[in-house]
């Protein structure tokens, strides 16, 4: 990799990942001039804005193109040696066939595992490990938003001062829980989600649960299993008494219980084998896959080596990369629910008239990637190069220990949704064109794969990985600040950008079900 | 109508609706006991729940269930007179056919039109005129919720005092914006539905738009047409300064403008014919045909034949009583776009491998509700009996004044996204078993199908209709007392119980496209 500290365009810096690849791109701020001539000889035909492609040498139409040492497409015009190359340039590839794909083909890496990290947990009952002591109040259905709304103001307002080692009240809403074709087949994916948002180990086993009565989703259900529902649940149209106020004091009754319970939490020395991570990228952009992402995979392996599980998701930002991931599993029934989670979301997107090709999004393409292909590679690199342990359907609850795909879609907040539901206790966001992102359930370390970004949003990224684009840190150097972070941030040490400034996006559950 | 105020077992109170119904339903309060002998001779052999029907004759084993007048399903087992008869007891007759459906054969009423009656509105540039003084502010994608949460709080606690002609600031947020098959056909509906939200009559035509900008939808197509972009949309990846201060300065600067503006709006007095409304029901019980929904009935035929706009919705809870619907169109056109619209959901749900039989809910069956069907026939009643004069599309905005079937879901909060985005400023919400459910975009009165439910929830329902059902008070009488309480609300003079308490739901976008 080409890299300097200057990134004016009077020092012109390309970044060239693989050695077959025959584009590559620019990384200067403001982007290049025509007749540039850059590191290697080639001359700009065009401007190429920073994080484009050029050609490095002449590609005629129908001819590939090759970055990650992948081909992304295929030119859909000659493109001369120095021409801009962007998603108007090129065809978009079949995505690789799910059949007869390897798996667990690759050697398992057996260098010794990583030892002596430690992290400051809230250790669960249920051997889960939290990073946050967080009351969830947490509706059934979406009619009684309203009163959770209503209590997490008056329980701020008017109680959390008194318990000072609760972090926070959050009212776990969604749109779920009732007009939901509840007995079609895919509604067991919002069911299991929100089921499994209750037992998030950031919650403490001590959720609230707000029901009203006639909801097709009854709340009992989301009461973990071996808990006495009447403890748990307040269903609004059982209360006789007394109106609102008199639903607002039998909640808020229940509420100072849990405070009091959650209260006497402590924090506790734990091995970073009882960290669950999440990572994902969004508003990417061609950086993200050489700066942040690499950067996020070097912290994975390091989580991973040490015993600890991380997640990585989204599943449209994955399919095209599938070939490099399936030899990387342990073993072929994890390889075929891999295949298995690809396929269902190929059916998922035909029978709703799409394709894969609906990712990327403009901010991508601006940000210079083309196409799904080349947005996957890059957002593979998330993963590290540990072997992939586990597969878990969409809101499932993490099993195994180790590096793990959990299926989700691509849309950041469903994701971070999905991950919660699967027992982060902290998610990793990469993101190139900047989003203000945030979780009130977990903390969310931002990195940025441009520096550029991280100075104008100097408040809102956690991290600059895009000193690596400017020769300023290598991948490793990045990495294992971001390692250091995580386990800083999960001690409640370091607060995150989101965090500091109350920033979350709300909970959006994934359901292919019809509504009715 | 067999009525009287003592709801207590002594008095047994059966409700026949149409002459030729074998059927009647229990009205007191706890039920009546087996071996009771109700009005007319017949003798209870079970128990039956309050609002659950009795057979008032033998009926065999697939024999018809007739109530409202209408099949609503055969008998699984014999039935002897005098049997409790639910949900476990009948089974579901195939929806009617929508092929040979009568269009506009009844013959229109030819009453004399409703003068003299006014409400104070505030009425905009377009000539649409609101109930409410409301600032929004919209984004274009859930990733910027966490900052269109921050923005309000900021402006309630540091701005809006000092506007005192403004009601209130709210964010229009929402789960829809990227991450979504924007180009999938059934996009439309989701996209059409925020661009209407923006454009309700209760924000004054002053939404601020905050997008983030690498979204799928693009900020600027929330923005009405003919109005300048830049002055209406802040987009944060293109804020160049100061980070999350940055962004919140310049939001807050686009915010007081707008409250210098909306401020100055001042009451004036409108006709009726300028009122646009939505009706629903959400915790449906047997009463609500029978109570709730004919007061709103009669209430929907004043300000229809007044010259105002009434939206009923609902498709599901509509499908099965569609032949009484058909009959009474305007014109074949509209009565082809009912048509269409009930078909487009009946193909919806398959294709979810659900059908119509996913409503109801297990509260409306505890209710005595035994199926859609009945259900649907008890659901219409809120119509009245005006002839329909237009069909909307899911979240089309209103085109005609009069009686109008503006497509949603069932669910009660996608319904009111949706007829929010239709334009009503108003809702009138009945329920049987109760819901806290409440609108930031516009007032909702809500309406209680029984006493008992209206003397629990005192503070939480505006208007009893169980009095109908007590012989307390006609259909009539409660329905003047709603469309007076509709313009007294609407003028900004009564305030609603949701509103009072501050109660609101989130808006629920219908998006039947797959998510990416």
């Amino acid at each position: 990799m080409n890299t300097s500290k200057d990134m004016t365009a009077g020092n012109p810096i390309i970044i060239k990942i693989d050695p077959s690849d025959n584009v590559a791109i620019v990384a200067n701020d403001g982007g290049l001039q025509p007749g540039t001539k850059v590191p290697g000889g080639v001359v700009l035909k065009d401007f190429v804005p920073q994080g484009h492609k050029f050609t490095l040498e002449g590609i005629e139409a129908g001819g590939d193109v090759v970055r990650y040492g992948e081909v992304i497409g295929q030119a859909v015009v000659d493109l001369p040696e120095g021409s801009w190359l962007n998603d108007r340039h090129i065809r978009i590839p079949e995505a690789p066939s799910l059949e007869d794909l390897p798996l667990a083909t690759r050697k398992i890496d057996d260098s010794p595992a990583l030892e002596g990290y430690t992290f400051e947990g809230y250790r669960n009952l249920d051997g889960s490990v939290g990073t946050k002591n967080v009351l969830g109040i947490m509706t059934s259905v979406q009619c009684v938003t309203g009163v959770a709304d209503h209590v997490v103001r008056k329980v701020k307002n008017e109680l959390l001062h008194k318990y000072p080692n609760v972090d926070d009240v959050i009212a776990i809403t969604h749109s779920y829980g009732c007009g939901v074709a509840i007995q079609a087949p895919n509604a067991a994916i919002p069911i299991r989600t929100l089921m499994n948002l209750a037992r998030n180990p950031n919650l403490g086993g001590e959720v609230l649960v707000v029901g009203l009565g006639c909801e097709k989703l009854q709340p009992d259900r989301l009461v973990p299993k071996g808990r006495e529902v009447a403890a748990n649940v307040v269903c609004l149209q059982d209360i006789h008494e007394d109106g609102f106020e008199g639903m607002i004091a039998r909640i808020m009754e229940m509420v100072e219980e849990r405070l009091v319970r959650l209260d006497k939490r402590l924090r506790e020395t734990c091995p970073v084998s009882d960290l669950v991570i999440g990572v994902q990228c969004g508003g990417s952009d061609a950086f993200s896959g050489i700066t942040a992402n690499p950067a996020v995979g070097f912290a994975t392996d390091r989580i991973v080596k040490a015993g600890g599980a991380v997640l990585f998701s989204e599943v449209t930002e994955v399919r095209d990369a599938v070939h490099l991931l399936t030899p990387r599993v342990v073993d072929e029934e994890v390889g075929k629910a891999l295949i298995r989670e690809m396929s269902w979301y190929d059916n998922y997107l035909e029978e709703g008239n799409s394709d894969r090709t609906a990712n990327p999004t403009p901010g991508n393409k601006i940000g210079g990637l083309s196409n799904i292909v080349e947005k996957a590679l890059g957002s593979i690199v998330k993963s590290g190069t540990c072997p992939i342990s586990d597969v878990l359907g969409h809101g499932e609850r993490v099993k195994k220990k180790g590096l793990v795909f959990a299926a989700t879609p691509a849309s950041d907040f469903v994701c971070g949704t999905q991950q919660l539901a699967s027992g982060i206790v902290l998610q990793v966001f990469t993101t190139g064109r900047g989003t203000p992102y945030g979780l009130a359930m977990a903390p969310v370390v931002k990195v940025s794969s441009r520096t550029a970004l991280s100075k104008r949003w100097f408040d809102l990224i956690d991290l600059d990985a895009g000193r690596i684009a400017a020769g300023e840190a290598d991948i490793e150097t990045v990495g294992e600040e971001l390692f250091q972070m995580i386990l800083e941030v999960a001690s409640g040490r370091t607060q995150t950008a989101a965090d500091k400034l109350g920033l979350a996006n709300d909970l959006v559950v994934f359901n292919p079900a019809p509504i009715t």
